[in-house]
């Protein structure tokens, strides 16, 4: 694992640079598809993966706690730690709102990651908690679907997550380091920020595409 | 039907708290799915269902007015009514624009829903006035499809709307309470609203998700 | 082609209006549909279409150049220009990015239009160069696909586009002018602009939408 | 619940006629999809539904017996039964096979129900055992979707099924007749059967469709 | 129009063969997509388009004969029509059973066609009538969908058809030939079988595809 | 790679028992959608992958041979060789007919597999040929889709398939054994086929799936 802070690499890198390091990588399926957006984009998050998996339900079953491991899984939040929610294909639930994002936020964790919906989305965006979502919807979970494992392995919007990943989200997206990557991704990335910042300098003095791109490599 | 005012109810109630409540009174499928936004986030709709029925058409009929039974609909429309376009599942035709906004707001219309398409967003969204849709598109409705029945039942987005049923926007969805069970519904949720405030004040004061949920049995 | 200048063009017309004005003329699939979106709604886009057209791929083919074709597609634009990318139904790569804006506006393009997704979008809002996008997302075209033919007749998102079609994009998205019929519809535009004020004034005065159709026939 | 035995039922009527007869109950939606499709389209099914639901995994659980409710359902059949295995919309697993149609068959089953797939076609449609799927594909479930909960309220294909509801399978497709609505819509189908005869007989006379629905009031 | 009769056309001529005419003709998009398929693949159908345009509905229309138009349309068909249901996008409704069917074949109709569903496929398949659907269901259309429009444009499964178009449908799908392309089409198409059957010799001879293309440029 | 021929093979295993071993040996993707059908489902195909990928295209280039790279893979197959065609998320072509079965067959290619669409498909299925494909029409691919990239790693209907990977085919599918996992996931399937023969003589003497289940491990 990294030995960089969380802090730093919200800083230093971005979903882009990150993105073009996993392919470099061989990784090559570890970017979330554009249906997952982040409720806000100004916002930047970077964090360690808690999964949760859902399960469709048709109807409430009499003496059950339909909220059981998802409050397990809140209440157990640690700084820097990013639920993620895997709700299935059927887009049935909203798992997310104002109280899951306050009781998060108060614990440290640094945002959270659907596939289902979120509501209460001006609320959310007055506490500046950042939420990355597939769709927005009023659709509570309780009767819809409900979590029934705990960080374990699963997929979210089609991407692996497994606890403990690097997830990164930024405006143009999330994507997940797998943690036994996590060192040589990192590494790449760091490195080619730098490559970058010199091809798009000399593309802003209006040096042609394909003399800048044989000079760095990089597009 | 409600004693309570639009305006009261625009005031007190949001479309997840009624959704919410919807559920508990075994109504499950009355919320909008995510793919029909709000052009404007900021704004609240309050009102009551006026239904339009489309049909997909390859060509113009000679001599038949298309824009007929549109016409007459806003036309007609008072204070407090929301006409809801139900455009049916090919998103071909943008039924609405500055034209229908403008002379539904002289009427008092309290909005507008569809799961068609939208265009001219940006005079819409200058007069303020709340439109509900299934995309942006430039498309006309004429030789594309066309208004052949009001005020009937439909389904919109998958949801059934009866003319007359009280329909709730803002930027979390859009949530129909079927006429008959309007007042169950409405009771309902502004005895939520108390127990949302005080679960949401004690998850701030950072009391865990667990011992809030056991108190108020919220979530 | 027109002799109106592009400026004037942007100035006086708009997607919707032209919309119109192509089915006026029998042309009925030149809108580009909703899932195709601005980055940022506030700019207004008209050029000329450079297209260019991807094959989706999925290893990377050793000593060759995947950018090759992209970088001559950039390297060549000329002010008004506006690179048109159909980049296939999969979604699996966002061709467009800082760096071809960058370049891109250098040379005087009007704009870039694409069916598969776009990054960096911070950026590129920030330097105001208008984007239509079919996403957002980090996933770079390398490996994934690649450019195989230049300035031919292409379908981005549906709709057909050649080489030197006159290009329109605002928020309400984007339409195609075939060159062909360019001159006819552009004439129908500037006629329908005029006919659009009265209906929009007199509806503002509170006249119904049935006479101010039966006086203008416009809706 | 219906005095006519399963056999009779199974002689007399059919999934269209059931259909009409749920329409005319004003129940919609209790037909399955197209998707949904019989493995031989020469098996007739009539039977009570055992439901099971299932749950998208990503993983297999260490110490955890994958198939343990599956089993359990199936070994508990009794004649009659039809297991209805609600899979979810991702269509990942093919939970049936040559196996469990063995094991259902002995133990009298009418008949197998999902809207996941189905493996092993040719061995199951040798031993003449109905089962209806959501397609054809040899994806265990293991690792992929385990059973969650058994004789639950379900949807299956989107169709709503309860332990004990009447099911029909033919070549037309599935319908479900919710227990508390059997004794109704059984006796309206029982009415129709006769009905639809003589319509038959006349339209093969040549009477045109006009006239025979004026008589008969069926199509 | 052509001067083959119907019954030749079906004898010498075929599906496939006249897609690559129509394509030879510049006419691209006249072939049916692959989820409209034959009820019996052996049946081979000619004839020339009737066409009926439905609206989805949601509820009956109190004192309205919901098959109005339909019982219109099929009591008025001639030797050699054939009845194209456009039934739009949602697949809710089947139109099409043994009813129509039996008075559609006494009138001596050559087939139907529909982008809904078809049910009674039993006795269908029995009668010998060629009936091209898209997918099997046992929904009736009262209630659900409602012809509103006999012998217009339409588009059936995203296809264009108009009264009279020559109609092919055989086991590889269906193509339309628009009635003022007809002879241009079909002239290409008796030209291209007598060098598809050399092709087929010689390439069943062994030769590569490589000189036998070289020789007669068929594919 | 394996020291079992392609005729033992196929006479020995088939595709469920693969696709079960390649989860055991935790490959998970590797078999094919249910969309992905044979035309024949009596006919068994096992052989060695020759890839082709598919661009779509909107227009003939001028002076092109479209059909360039297609003959070259065909005119080199070799015994026991199966072309796997990726035709890309469109599709708009059928790039398999009888013309290109005669040829393969006549190299002794073991079967075809594409995710576009097959035509002639009556010639096909007289020859014998195993045809597995993606839907059925007549779309010839000149005009629609060229091959640009033979021999390559491809993905076909979302499964990765390398040249040279064992391909199996038969009426439950097709599963595709990456090269360098091969003796590996052979080993395992010859293991299973003796398991699943003790199971299912048990299941059918009538004894209960769990005590069957807690003897062999298999379901």
């Amino acid at each position: 694992m990294t030995s960089h802070s969380l802090a730093e690499l919200a800083e230093k890198l971005f979903c882009a640079v990150i993105s073009d390091c996993l392919d470099q990588a061989g990784i090559w399926k570890q970017a979330f598809p554009p249906r997952i957006r982040p409720l806000d984009e100004g916002l930047v998050m970077v964090g360690r993966a808690r999964t949760a998996l859902y399960m469709d339900v048709y109807a409430e079953t009499p003496g059950e706690n339909p909220y059981e491991l998802e409050i397990q899984l809140i209440d157990s939040l640690k700084p820097g730690e990013i639920p993620v929610f895997a709700c299935g294909a059927t887009g049935r639930v909203a798992p997310w709102g104002e109280l899951l994002s306050t009781a998060s936020k108060y614990r440290g964790a640094a945002g959270a990651v659907m596939d289902g919906c979120v509501r209460d989305i001006k609320a959310i965006r007055a506490m500046k908690f950042p939420v990355f979502h597939g769709g927005i919807a009023p659709l509570d979970s309780k009767g819809r679907g409900t979590v029934k494992a705990l960080d374990v392995p699963v997929e979210c919007a089609g991407v692996a997550v497994s606890p403990g990943d690097l997830v990164f989200g930024d405006a143009d997206g999330i994507v997940v380091i797998p943690k036994d990557r996590e060192d040589e991704v990192l590494k790449l990335a760091f490195k080619k920020i730098s490559g970058e910042k010199n091809t798009l300098r000399d593309l802003q003095a209006g040096e042609s595409l394909g003399s800048v791109f044989a000079k760095y490599g990089i597009l």
